[in-house]
C-alpha cells in the first residue's frame, strides 16, 4: 500500500476515524464505507495529495452529502448522484476538476470524498473545511474566511440536478437544504469550488491523514486494551495544537430528543459508576457542550465524541441509548476554527447557547 | 395604439381578462398590474407577435411567479428577479431570448410575461401554456404534449438564481416549489424553452387577444348594463370552440378554507335569491367543479369564475365572503387541454375528483 493513496483494506481504519471527528454527527460512516470499499475494489486505490502538491491554479471542488443525519445509501444512487453533479459542475466552469476534498471530515462525509475521488478518477486532497463536522454547511472554513459557495451543484438520486447560485453563502445554505429535503432529505452537493491557492490559504490540512492515524489508533487500543485517549494522544502528537482529553466515563442515564427545522436537538445524561457524578451534553445534530456536575468541560468547536467503553466503536448523537457504558473523549479544534471570526460562526453563541469557547486542556 | 403592442392604457382590460380566465387561481393582478403599468410608461409599449411570426428557429421561454396565490410585489424586487432569471437563462442556453410567452394566461401570471417582455425589450407571444391557470407547473401544454421543462431557471427578490435539470416535469414542479417555499413563498420561473415550430404545435394560442376582449367585453358590459354573458359570447365567437355560459347568479352563504401540502383546499356554497336553489364549488387554488342542487353543471378544465354581481369585478377562491352576491361564468377549456392526454393531467380524476369531464354547453 502506498503512503499517498486509500484502498478498499484502509476503509475501516478511515471510517473509524471520520466518526470520532464527527462529534457525534456528520452521518453514518458504515453504508458510505461499504459503498467506498467497493467502489476501491472495482477501480483500485484512490491518491491522496497534499495541498502544497495542488499546482496554483488546480481546480478543487468540496463535496458532501446533505440531509437527515443518518443517511441512506445504496451503491447505484450513490455513484448516479456524485457522477452527475461532478459533470454538471465541470461543464458549468468550462474545466476538468483536477481533485476533490471533503467539506467535511467528521462523519460519513470524509468517506463521501474518497467515493467521488473514486468514481471521478481524480485525487482526494489531504484537507477538508471543518476538521470535524457542523450541522450547516455555512459552518466552514471557506465561509469564514471569505470564499463562495456559488456555484452549488446538487444532484438527487433520481438523476434531477440543481444548480444554486447567490451572493449569501446562508442562502445557498437555505436553498440547498430545502432541495434535499424535497427529493427526499438527501441529495450530493459540490461547492466551494478553490484553486489550489485558496486549499493551502484556508482549507483544514491534514485532517484525512489524521483521520487514518485515529482509525489505526483505535484499532491499536482495542487490539492491546489501551486506553484511548493515550493512544489518541501519540496519533495526534504530529498535528500540532491538537489536543486530546478524557473528558468522562461512565453510563447513559436519559437523552432528550427532538427534530425541529430539519435538525435534531436534544440532552444526553450520564453518571459515572459508581455514581457520585453526572455529566450532560447538548447537541444540534453534533455535539455541542459537556457539562460535570454543571461545570463546562467543553464546547464547540472543540470536538466531543462519544464511545462504547468496551468496543470503542463511536456513538453518534443518533445512537446513545439508557444504559451505554461510554468513554466520552474531547479533541481540540484546530487553529483555523478557533480565530474571532471563526467562533461568530461555529463557536457555541452561535448556537444560541449563552457562553464564549473555552478551549478544552485550557484548565485541566 | 398598433393592435399588434400592449401600452400602459390597456392593462386594465388586459388584467381584467386574465383574472376572468383563472378560474378563480393564477394569483393577484392588481399588484402585477401597477408593475405593468409603470414599466410600460418608463420603457413604451410591448409587441404582441402572433405565433405564426415567429422564425422556425425563434428562442421562446414560459416566465411565471410561482408561490403563494396572492404574490405582494415591489418593482424593484419583480425587475431583480425577472431579469436576473431570463439573463441566466440566456447564459444557459447560449443564446439571445426573441420572445417570451406566459405559462398561463390566468390570473397574474397573464401579465407577468408583458413585464418580463418590457423588461427584456422583446415581444410577447400571443399565446399560453394553459389557456387560463392550474396550480403545478406541469399541468401545461406543453408538457402534456411531451416537451421537457428542463432546464428551468429560478430567480428570488435577494438575487439567488436556481437551475433545475430533470427528465422528469413533475419532479421541476417539486423542487421548483420548494425553492419557492425557502424563498419566501414566492419565486420567478423562466421554463420550457421551445422554438417557433413548439410554440404552434402546443402552445394555447392566441390567449393574450382573448384576454384583452374579454376584458374590453367587461368593461362594455359595466358601462351598458349588459349581461356579461352576452358580451363575453361576442368576445369569444372569434375564437372557434370557445362557449360561455352563465352557471349560476346568487349570495355567497359558505365558504370552507384549509392550506395543505402548499395549496388552498375549500368548498364555496352559493344561493339564489329567493333561496330556491343552491351552488357549490370545490376548489385547488383554481375552482374544479361545480354542482348545482347536487347535480354536476360544470368541471375542470373548463373555466369556472365568480365575478361580483354589480361590479363584474373577478372574485378569486381566496377572495370569497359571505353575502357576497355573484354571477358565475364557465368558459369552455380550448381543445388542446380537452384531449385525452390532457384530461389525465388537468381533468377531474387529476384532481382526486372520482367524475369524468363533462364539458359545459354539452347539456345545457
Amino acid at each position: 500500500m502506498p503512503s499517498g493513496s486509500v484502498n478498499a483494506a484502509d476503509v475501516a481504519e478511515l471510517a473509524d476515524g471520520c466518526a470520532l471527528l464527527g462529534s457525534g454527527g456528520g452521518g453514518d460512516t458504515h453504508a458510505l464505507g461499504l459503498v467506498l470499499r467497493s467502489s476501491l475494489i472495482e477501480r483500485g486505490p484512490v491518491r491522496v495529495i497534499d495541498a502544497s502538491e495542488l499546482s496554483e491554479h488546480a481546480l478543487v471542488v468540496n463535496v458532501g452529502f446533505v440531509g437527515a443525519p443518518i443517511i441512506a445509501v445504496e451503491k447505484l444512487f450513490a455513484e448516479r448522484e456524485v457522477l452527475s453533479a461532478l459533470d454538471a459542475m465541470s461543464r458549468r466552469l468550462g474545466r476538468k476538476i483536477d481533485a476533490v476534498m471533503a467539506a467535511e471530515i467528521g462523519g460519513g462525509n470524509g468517506l463521501t470524498a474518497f467515493i467521488a475521488g473514486s468514481l471521478l478518477g481524480v485525487p482526494v486532497v489531504d484537507a477538508d473545511g471543518m476538521g470535524r463536522a457542523f450541522p450547516q454547511s455555512d459552518q466552514i472554513s471557506y465561509s469564514i474566511y471569505g470564499r463562495s459557495a456559488s456555484p452549488t451543484m446538487v444532484a438527487t438520486d433520481q438523476g434531477d440536478v440543481v444548480c444554486v447560485e447567490s451572493d449569501s453563502n446562508r442562502r445557498i445554505e437555505q436553498l440547498v437544504r430545502a432541495v434535499s429535503a424535497a427529493a427526499g432529505h438527501k441529495c450530493f452537493a459540490v461547492d466551494y469550488v478553490m484553486e489550489g491557492k485558496d486549499v493551502r490559504n484556508c482549507a483544514v490540512l491534514g485532517t484525512t491523514t489524521l483521520a487514518r492515524r485515529i482509525g489505526a489508533a483505535l484499532r491499536m487500543a482495542r487490539a492491546q486494551h489501551e486506553s484511548p485517549v493515550q493512544v489518541l494522544e501519540e496519533a495526534l502528537s504530529s498535528h500540532p495544537g491538537l489536543v486530546a482529553r478524557m473528558l468522562f466515563e461512565g453510563k447513559i442515564i436519559g437523552c432528550t430528543h427532538e427534530t425541529r427545522g430539519g435538525f435534531s436537538f436534544g440532552t444526553v445524561r450520564a453518571t459515572t459508576v459508581p455514581a457520585g457524578s453526572e455529566l450532560s451534553i447538548d447537541f444540534q445534530n453534533e455535539f455541542l457542550i459537556a457539562r460535570r456536575d454543571g461545570e463546562i468541560i467543553a464546547t464547540t468547536p472543540d470536538i466531543i465524541s462519544l464511545m462504547d467503553a468496551d468496543t470503542l466503536r463511536n456513538i453518534g448523537s443518533e445512537g446513545v441509548r439508557y444504559g451505554q457504558r461510554i468513554k466520552v473523549i474531547a479533541i481540540r479544534a484546530p487553529e483555523l476554527l478557533r480565530t474571532p471570526a471563526a467562533l461568530a460562526v461555529v463557536g457555541p453563541r452561535a448556537f444560541g447557547i449563552g457562553v464564549d469557547y473555552r478551549p478544552i486542556g485550557s484548565s485541566s
